[in-house]
C-alpha cells in the first residue's frame, strides 16, 4: 500500500471546521501568539476535515476571525491533491512533501508548535525555514479544544457506542459465550457484529480475557477455549466516523461462583461510585478515587493497578486523563470512560467499562448494556 | 480498554534478541557511543522481544559484548511486569511508568537518543534526567539494522504474503468478484479469508477501488457496487508474528477494454522491470528508475504520481525508501515492495504490487499470486 490508512469519511463538524479554528484563534491570542503550527494529523483533522496521512495547518490567529481565516493554509503532499480540495474547500491547499516546513516559510511573528509532538530532527527543519519569526512551544491547544465534544462529535459517539451494545447483545441473544468456544471465536464474532450494526470497524484491538485470563488486564485473545465457570472479560469498541467507543463488561460462562459474585458486585459498585462522581468542576482525580475508595476499603486496593478511565474521540485515549495523579477538571461535553477493575493472579478479574458524556445535568451513559456477571 | 493493544505473541528472533542488540553494540562503537536509548516501541521489540505499549530500552555499548548486556536495561510502567519478565527474561527491567528518562539516572557518557522519535518535550525529560552524562543525537540505528532481516523474519513475511495469496485465490475461486458485489463486501472478504489462512489480521485497513475510484491511489472502499467493465484495485496485506505482507493486484471485472488492457500491460512491465533491478549494491532510486522509465517512455510519467516501492518488516513502511529522491542503497536480506501504478482521473488505474526479498542471487518474490488483468 502507498500510504497509512485514514478513512475518508464526511467529517462531524456543526458550525464547519472554520468554528473550531476560530474557538483556537481565541486560545492563540490569549497566548500571545501570531500563528499555530498544527502537525498532528488527528488535529489537522479536527480544525480542517481532512484526514489525509501526511499534513500540516497553519492557523493564523489574525486580528479578527475573518482576517485569520485568509491566512490560514493546509498543507499535502501531491497524492492528496483531489482529497484536500473535496475535504477543504474552504481553506487554501499548499502541496508540498516537508509540509511543516513549508508552511513556515515567509512567515513571521510568533509561531507556536507543538512541542508535544515535533521531533527533536523536525524542529531542526522548522527552525531552518522560520528565517524571520520566532518558534515557541505551544502544546496541548487543540487537545484543549478536543475535550469538550460539540453536538455533532456526541452524536458520532453514541452511535459508536451504541454499535458496541448491539455487538453484546447479539452475541448473547445468539448464545455466543458457551464453554467451548475460544477467546479469538468471541473477539471477531463481536468485531463483526459491530461493523454488522454500523461501524468502521473495531476503535482498537478486542480484548476477550477467559478464566486466568481475566486477571491480566491488557490480553490478546488466544485460541484457548472458554471454560464452564470462568470469568470473561471483554473490552472493545466500535468506530464510527474516525470517533470511537470503549466499554468492558465481564460476565461469568455458566453458573457464578460465591467470589465471582463478590468480586464482580465489589467493581459494580466502584463504577456507580465513579460514574456518580463525573460533575462538571469536579477533578478527574477527585472522580478516581470516589470509585477506588470502594475498591480499597474492601482490600483490593492493590489489585486495582489501573487509572480510573480517559477521555475518548477521535482517539481512542484522549483527554482528560481520570487517574490518581491527573491534573483535570471535568467540564460539560467531555466523554470519558469509568473502567475500575480488580485482578486476582491466577483466578481472574472483573472490570466494567462505560463511556459517558458530562453535561450541566450530571453524567449521560452513551454505552446502555447491562452489567450483569449472568447475562441474559 | 486500557492501553493500545499491541500483538503478545512469541517474537522472531533466530539466535535470539541478544545477537540484534550485539549487533548494535558495534554500531555504537563506531559512533562513539557509550550507549543508545531507544525509545521507538518497534525498536524496542526488535532488540528485546517485549510487545507492552509503554517501553524503553538502554542499550549499552560496553567494552565487549558480555559487559555491554550486563548494563543493558529494560523499563516499562507496572502493567506489564508479568509480560517484560516472560518476554525478556534476559534482561533486567526497571518498572517506572516515564521510561526513557528513568534509564537515564545515575548514567554517565555519551548517550545517543532517537532524534527521529523523541519529541522535543520528551528530550527536555531526558536533558533533566542525565545528571553527568552529554546526550547526543542519532536516529535510524536501529532501523538501519532492522532493514536487513534474518531468515526468521524472512520466514515470517513469507507465510504472511502466503496468507494475503491464499486470500485472493480463495476469492476468486468463490465468485467473490462479480458485478453488483460492493468494494466494501470484496475487503471484508478478503480480511476474512487471510485470517482463514493464518493471518493475526490485515497488515493495514484494505484499500478496494472499483471502476473510477481505482484512479485514487489511496481509497477507502465504499459501499459502491462494482460494475461490468470495471477495473478493481485490490491493494491488501496480511500481519505475521508481526511482519506485515503489503501485495496489489488490479483486475477487471467481466470483459476488459482494449485501454484497459494496454494499461495493464505497460504496468506490468514496468513493475516487471523494477523487480529485474533489484540487487544488492543498487541504488534504490535506480529500481525506481527502472520502473519509471517504461510508464514515462509511454506518455504517463505524469501519472505515476508516487515511489516504486518501499521496505517493509516489523512497519509497514520503513527503510529502505524505493523512490526517485530515495538515498538508500540494496543489500541482501532487505525486504521490498514493487509497485508501480498509473491513475487515469475519472477512469479507473492500474497498480500491480509485490513483496520481495533481495538476495545474492537476486530478488526472490515472496508475493507469489499471479499478475493476470483477468483472474481465473
Amino acid at each position: 500500500m502507498l500510504t497509512p490508512g485514514v478513512p475518508t469519511r464526511p467529517e462531524r463538524a456543526p458550525g464547519g471546521h472554520a468554528r473550531r479554528r476560530d474557538a483556537l484563534r481565541a486560545a492563540l491570542r490569549e497566548a500571545g501568539l501570531d500563528a499555530l503550527l498544527v502537525t498532528d494529523l488527528v488535529n489537522v483533522r479536527y480544525l480542517s476535515g481532512f484526514t489525509g496521512s501526511n499534513a500540516a495547518l497553519l492557523v493564523d490567529a489574525g486580528d479578527d476571525a475573518d482576517r485569520g481565516e485568509e491566512h490560514t493554509v493546509l498543507a499535502t503532499d501531491g497524492r492528496y491533491t483531489t482529497q484536500a480540495a473535496a475535504q477543504t474547500p474552504d481553506l487554501p491547499v499548499l502541496v508540498e512533501r516537508a509540509c511543516a516546513p513549508a508552511l513556515l516559510n515567509d512567515r513571521r511573528g510568533r509561531i507556536g508548535f507543538d512541542s508535544a509532538h515535533v521531533t527533536v530532527d523536525g524542529h531542526d527543519a522548522l527552525v531552518a525555514a522560520l528565517e524571520d519569526g520566532e518558534l515557541t512551544r505551544a502544546p496541548g491547544l487543540v487537545e484543549t479544544l478536543r475535550a469538550i465534544k460539540d453536538a455533532g462529535e456526541v452524536d458520532a459517539l453514541r452511535q459508536a457506542c451504541a454499535a458496541a451494545d448491539a455487538a453484546l447483545a447479539g452475541l448473547i441473544a445468539h448464545g455466543g459465550l458457551h464453554a467451548g468456544r475460544t477467546e479469538r471465536e468471541v473477539a471477531r464474532d463481536l468485531e463483526e457484529r459491530m461493523r454488522e450494526a454500523g461501524a468502521e470497524g473495531p476503535s482498537f484491538d478486542t480484548i476477550v480475557a477467559a478464566g486466568a485470563h481475566a486477571a491480566i488486564p491488557h490480553h490478546e485473545p488466544t485460541d484457548a477455549p472458554l471454560a464452564d465457570g470462568d470469568l470473561l472479560t471483554m473490552d472493545f469498541g466500535a468506530l464510527v466516523d474516525g470517533y470511537h467507543s470503549d466499554m468492558t463488561r465481564t460476565v461469568v460462562v455458566g453458573t457464578p461462583a460465591g467470589w465471582q459474585r463478590d468480586l464482580h458486585a465489589l467493581v459494580a459498585e466502584a463504577a456507580a461510585a465513579g460514574r456518580s462522581a463525573l460533575a462538571p468542576g469536579t477533578a478527574t482525580r477527585d472522580v478516581d478515587a470516589a470509585a477506588r475508595d470502594v475498591i480499597t476499603a474492601a482490600g483490593f486496593g492493590e489489585q486495582f493497578v489501573h487509572g480510573l478511565g480517559h477521555g475518548v474521540g477521535l482517539v481512542i485515549h484522549e483527554a482528560p486523563a481520570v487517574s490518581a495523579t491527573a491534573t483535570a477538571t471535568l467540564d460539560a461535553g467531555m466523554t470519558v470512560t469509568v473502567e475500575p477493575g480488580v485482578y486476582l493472579a491466577g483466578r481472574g478479574g472483573v472490570r466494567i467499562e462505560d463511556t459517558l458524556v458530562v453535561t450541566d445535568d450530571g453524567a449521560v451513559p452513551l454505552t446502555q448494556s447491562p452489567r450483569d456477571l449472568v447475562p441474559e
